[in-house]
């Protein structure tokens, strides 16, 4: 599980810093990649990068923004040309079905493949599956926007082999079945629970994505215990009025939310192009006195997610 | 007058071009840069240019595919953000200004100046004032699309100062009046006329700008003695075939319009992507066997358009 960040910039793009989209790559979990938002160009930077547009199975856009949306026609179009052929999910505020489908038919574009459109009228548990669920609610933004809270579901324990071997149980098709937690029949008629056998669950990881916000009580909520938390951070300390006027944060109320939530890792993103350089790393400097994993990320920047140990 | 290709590509973005726009700079002219077509991506191209958002008056669109529109919205805000407050006009096919209104309300977008849209249902003289005429007329694509001819007025001829000397009418004030080519009533009583003191007119420039097509009679009209025609060249000479499928043109074709229509320079552009470095170079040796002044042209490349001697 990798986080590339395909735009780190705010409002409109700058030469250092493209308008905003994220990937959350699952390759290994799910051979897919997940973006969030997708401002204009993001189909050029994914050109810079491994990423192949028809891996792209989930787009998730937290506001209607210009920088956060006018990319998406051209990566849908060209997700097209470049042979995706299986559905394509699009989430976001009611506006986006629309906006995109008038501009499909006005451009006269024909896709090889369905999209599925999820206009979000209910915050909550948008997605569920076996692996994994995405969450989603409102944050304090001019129009109408969300952040995603991705949760993957916990992976069973090792199977205890040492256990499995003291108690005469030798290794075979059967093996497989107790990993999966079974209730298995051994050939000299004992019934086992292969749950039993399994050392502790291993915790999925969290991943949590805000769009474009004011500190706002849902921000903690989304962010709980998250292993990373992507928050913007337009503007530096000194410079809350305005952040607040823009309905945007800084560094340190970035921070504040991701020391109160407890997060494990803080990315700092959606840069005001003011910030150039040494005056960008600034800001990560007044994130940390507050909550010390603190990154601010450039253009093409890739973290991993670990599992937890 | 210079031209600046923005992006040279053709369908989708790549990483050695960006798809389609093209800017007809006028600042010695009007102060106003002209915009042919608009792909997602033009403003980030901007920023690696001297072009300004504000000083773009004027966007002419040839068709409403993807690869020439979807930098619209993105380039309309910019231009808004940064200052822009002066009237811009857009021509094109019916249906730009339902795309652009659409994803401005969308994105709760407010400009600061008014678009005036001018949505072409007569092909023909389309602007007209004191020092340009443009006129456009349909091609032969997939979908409506226009050819784009800007001619510049002609400039009145230099004063003939030894024509003036011989006849005693000595420099001031009135030279001005006689370079305008006005009746000048002199001190002595003698009446004037300033044409008679001014050599030939200097021929204003003609540069013709073809969306995608393949040959058509209008093609030539639209480049009759142009001083330079700008030629969509997706394939090469041997693709003939896969060029007609695709409604587009060959370098060969490219060359052999602009051959007919007697113009001065020929430029390349939209070329595919399957040709990279030597073998785009390729394309415009097969145009120089036809149309010696052919250039295939790159993005960020500038031409200056001279005035004939």
């Amino acid at each position: 599980m990798e986080l590339q960040f395909l735009g780190t910039g705010a409002g409109v793009p700058a030469k250092q810093r493209n308008v905003t989209s994220i990937a959350l790559k699952l390759l290994d979990e799910r051979n897919e990649v997940w973006l969030f938002d997708c401002g204009e160009g993001t189909q050029q930077q994914i050109l810079h990068t491994t990423i192949r547009p028809r891996k792209i199975a989930k787009i998730f856009v937290t506001h209607l923004h210009g920088d956060h949306i006018l990319g998406l026609p051209g990566l849908i179009s060209s997700r097209s040309f470049q042979g995706g052929s299986d559905q394509l999910e699009i989430y976001g505020p009611k506006g986006i079905k629309e906006y995109i489908e008038l501009t499909l038919r006005i451009s006269d574009t024909h896709l090889k493949y369905p999209i599925k459109f999820i206009e979000i009228d209910k915050p909550g548990l948008i997605f569920d599956d076996k692996t994994f669920s995405v969450y989603c609610d409102y944050l304090d933004h001019r129009i109408e926007c969300f952040g995603y809270r991705v949760v993957e579901k916990d992976y069973p324990g090792e199977l205890n082999v040492q256990k499995l071997r003291e108690e005469q149980i030798m290794p075979g098709p059967i093996y497989k079945k107790i990993k999966d937690g079974e209730m298995v029949t051994l050939l000299d008629g004992r019934v086992i629970n292969g749950k039993d056998y399994l050392g502790p669950n291993i915790k999925g990881r969290i991943v949590t994505i805000l769009g474009d916000t004011r500190t706002h009580p849902n921000c903690y909520t989304l962010a709980e215990d998250a292993d990373c938390l992507v928050h913007e951070s337009t503007f530096s300390a000194s410079e809350g009025k305005l952040a607040r006027n823009y309905y945007h944060s800084t560094s340190l109320q970035a921070a504040t939310v991701a020391k109160k939530a407890n997060v494990k890792q803080l990315y700092l993103t959606h840069i005001s192009a003011r910030y150039l350089g040494r005056q960008a790393l600034e800001l990560q400097h007044e994130a940390q006195t507050v909550f010390k994993s603190s990154t601010i990320v450039k253009d093409f920047d890739v973290f991993d997610i670990p599992l937890k140990k």
